[in-house]
């Protein structure tokens, strides 16, 4: 009979949100879930946002510019001059539906159908899904445990570059790996990608949240002497907790970049003007709100990896920032063991759930053993999920005899 | 230098929005714009709904399931029980960010690459571009303002089919028509994409707006009979005046399409859950408020109507639903004829904006002197727009001599 389109019955499951149907199964049988497998902070949201929507006063809620209500745009721009990009003008950012789509209108603009992306492998799983929407191939390039996933030298990318490559994508702070790029890999990555032609799209939206001891090398510095090539997609969720308030940003100064992605924002007519009246809050939010956001995150980083080190047979590198890791873990299949925590383990009624690694690489094979595991929860509840993971392990009937 | 993609570059502008650039020009020279090029309209959104903003209470604001707030989905399961399809369940809805992304799903989910969809001329513009940006061709079946754009039967439709055909999509009451399918129109058309086994996607956001004496024909009450086939896109937007509340829906009883729409939609992680909890309010909706709208928008019609009709040269069919209808201008070409509106004309200081005919057709030539209307002021401004237009027709220099 009539069935799906073959692109779209293909398309991958999100490696964070894969094993929701056990995880449904398991609350119905009563038992609690201490989520780690998907970036939804429990952090509150600043309340000066939230205020915002008891004056919301606009009636009828009409349609947006297509490329963002003014007043969100300004707001945006006075956060990124108040950062030091100053060059940075109203027209060089367009507001999306969260950075999905700011990630989903850059492969559309820089590639045609059939043309490849350079990604670090592990990286952030829906790039998989958007890449392919867009008909875009994703070609990963390895990082590894063992260096704390920074990144390969040029010529070592240069070997994964084909006639097809338009771009190499990065996400930095890094989901899911938590690598903080050096401002020397940055600067290696933008003289490769302008050297070759190459658009270089940084994700940044974990901005501020960097537990080393140097500054985010952010790719706006290098906009204003590369503006052809170089592209931040960014986005308010983890920032400030929005992650249900549909908040992205694209932006480049490539003139025609901005037109085309402006004719792919005008298709779907606007975005969200509820949203982008919260989101134009953040100007009015008190500086501290950022500062102890990181330092919870930092304080959740330390109890993780101390945590993590102490069980027998984890791999893990010590994270630098966003608030995710890449965990090696001493069993077979990181898939089966996760989905055996939620169908058949708990320790007073409670379990813990993880992202399976391999839907972090599109390399076969790999990430098999590993787990995304994303510090949203408090310091209490990650001891608390640690104990039960070591645990966990120790019962499980699909642990590898030697790590 | 590094440039956008060719099929960015070539996605055409809105035809709703293409000359906004015109009429910002004009704002700036203090000329007031009646705007009837949008959808977006003057009359309020119900107060239940923006109540909901001011006792909106979660904190952190995290992500929505991927396929809607379940208190905004068992919401409009409630609507389209009430409307008699009480076969429908919340697994057979999908909230997508506005009836944009459900259009979009669509594509996606029902055509691979360079597979076709047959759309009838003039089309809603916006088609054109979500086609593209899934690598979708829309294959234009002409209909004609001498029979109201009525359907032609479907011996003459299936001359438009091709091996590459996966779907037909219709818009019904039409925008930008403003036609109404009768349940004759619409049982052909069903019976014609089951038996070339196709998908029919029914996109019903103006189900509520008819001005004819009978009801809507809409593809619901197929679905149980055919549920291979049958989609429905649907939207609070223009029901609500909630165009920018990002509120859409997609509908199908085949799970095939279910699982890949699923999936699509996870790749955006979520929709808003502030929108959706202003989305969950329509249940609580006084029934007299549609009925009101339904009312306010035929004296509109009504106004139009015998305003347009005694203008010299026009050419138009009784709008029959929906808020927009489509007219047939005295000048050689209308969409410089709109700019003219914009750059060159004006009285008492105030000009009228419609949409240029041609960007609703994908056949080269047509639409050439036509504009799309939406009745979305109020009759006195809807007046005073066609008196402008009746004195601009007089003194344009591109009339043409005879219509």
């Amino acid at each position: 009979m009539n069935a799906v389109s073959r692109r779209a019955s293909t398309l991958p499951i999100s490696a964070v949100r894969k094993l929701v149907p056990y995880a449904q199964k398991a609350k119905a049988r009563g038992v609690r879930i201490l989520h780690l497998n998907i970036g939804d902070t429990d952090i509150k949201t600043p309340p000066v946002m939230l205020a915002r929507l008891k004056t919301f006063a606009e009636n009828p809620i009409g349609y947006a510019a297509s490329t963002g209500v003014p007043a969100f745009i300004e707001a945006l721009l006075v956060y990124y001059h108040r950062l030091g990009y100053t060059f940075l003008k109203s027209e060089n950012i367009i507001a999306t539906v969260g950075g999905s789509e700011a990630i989903s209108m850059a492969f559309f603009a820089t590639c045609e159908i059939g043309d490849e992306v350079l990604v670090f492998e592990p990286f952030y799983s829906n790039y998989q899904a958007l890449a392919l929407l867009n008909g875009v191939h994703l070609v990963g390039v390895p990082t590894y445990i063992s260096n704390g996933f920074h990144l390969p030298d040029a010529k070592f990318i240069e070997k994964y570059l084909t006639k097809k490559t338009k771009a190499i994508l990065i996400s930095n702070p890094c989901n899911p790996t938590g690598v903080v790029y050096t401002q020397r890999e940055i600067n290696e990555l933008v003289l490769l990608a302008v050297k070759r032609n190459l658009f270089l799209i940084s994700d940044e939206v974990y901005r501020e949240f960097i537990f080393v001891d140097r500054p985010h090398a952010s790719l706006f510095p290098y906009m204003k002497k590369y503006p052809e090539n170089m592209i931040v997609v960014d986005s308010l969720s983890k920032r400030y907790s929005l992650c249900g308030a549909r908040l992205g940003v694209f932006s480049t100064l490539n003139e025609s970049l901005l037109t085309g992605v402006t004719k792919i924002a005008m298709s779907r007519l606007s975005g969200g003007i509820i949203d982008q009246a919260v989101g134009a809050a953040l100007t009015d939010i008190p500086e501290k709100y950022l500062n102890e956001v990181q330092e919870e995150y930092k304080k959740r980083r330390d109890v993780l990896y101390k945590g993590l080190s102490k069980i027998d047979g984890v791999t893990l590198s010590m994270p630098e920032g966003a608030f995710y890791c890449m965990v090696g873990l001493p069993v077979k299949n990181a898939e089966d063991f996760c989905v055996w925590l939620l169908e058949s383990f708990r320790e007073n009624n409670e379990t813990v759930m993880f992202a399976p690694g391999a839907g972090f690489y599109n390399s076969e094979g790999k990430g098999v053993n590993e787990v995304r595991i994303a510090y949203v929860l408090n310091t209490d509840k990650l001891k608390r999920a640690l104990e039960i993971l070591a645990h966990a392990l120790k019962a499980y009937p699909g642990r590898r005899k030697s790590a």
